[in-house]
């Protein structure tokens, strides 16, 4: 069985990380299947989806390790072909990849405790960032 | 339902970037599946599948990106001992990962406008690379 | 059909990368499934999986770079506010990602010959880590 949905979020840029296993979980729930997997996938070429302990200190720690990897001040061509200022947005997406695929049984993600799914938002403004969220199950 | 399909491309090799979203959207079509997932997977371990704007400033941004991150001139035990001078290719390919899985819906990938998916041939020669594109829906 | 199983590694940490191929081929088996796709997921926001060609002078390359990206010594909130020394170890895993997905047809993974599957423990004390295999397919 295949049951999708697409949410929408508000986010401010800038490798903005926002906690979604809620949702997912929700989605999974609404599903009415008890095991299988879910595919989270950021729609755009500025955004990841990854998983992380999700408390104040290391969501800071992440966003400067990403500072670290393709600042906001580097030159980028694309940025200067296009004039958008966002060439590092584009490589942090693309290095760390749009989307991962989580495993439910008994209708729960199966996670960590201290392990939740978030969106990074890379780019460098407030977007409204839709995300669509596949379940295949049974 | 599950449907596969390999397909070969002609790769330059030191990350070159190609866009495959038209071939992996032709065989989602061939599915004839409406709704599920396509799972994207570069055969090899020097080759990885993500998404990318794919316009020329970004490409070269990002093959700039990789080199910044593990130079093709770096020492490696990999390229010492076996004398095959890719151990930087290997760590690019590990690092970003294998494949992507990428929803569908109404019998169209879930993509942004400017969000293609793209294979890089970290290898330091031209390949046939083999990519093996398997969807799940129904 | 879905068929899941999760399997549990004595890892030693610091990004201890361990090949679990065969386990995972053993699930893809043990599932009487002949094609799909396999969701291998490292339980915990201190872990990753990959592929790699699985040989000890790349595996050690491998952890030089992770070193080299995130350093065991390096400055963090996340250590300093929880005062367990594993900022680095987060950092890494949840940019490499917690997890990949594998094609298989006609009953085998769908991977080259130097290609295998790994789970990195990038933690910083050794540990029993869980890791769920999902197979679904027909």
């Amino acid at each position: 069985m295949v049951y999708g949905k697409k949410i929408i979020l508000q986010t401010h840029g800038f490798s903005d990380i926002q906690d979604i296993t809620q949702g997912v979980q929700q989605v999974v729930t609404d599903s009415q299947c008890q095991a299988g997997i879910v595919t989270v996938s950021a729609i755009g070429s500025t955004a990841s989806v990854t998983t992380i302990e999700f408390e104040p200190a290391l969501v800071q720690d992440m966003q400067e390790q990403l500072e670290k990897f393709a600042s906001r001040s580097m030159h980028s061509r694309h940025s200067q072909t296009w004039g958008d200022d966002n060439g590092f947005s584009h490589l942090r997406a693309s290095f760390m990849g749009p989307g991962i695929t989580v495993p439910f049984s008994d209708g729960k993600l199966v996670l960590g405790t201290w392990q939740q799914i978030v969106v990074i938002d890379h780019d460098n403004r407030p977007r409204q960032r839709q995300v669509y969220i596949q379940v295949l199950g049974e």
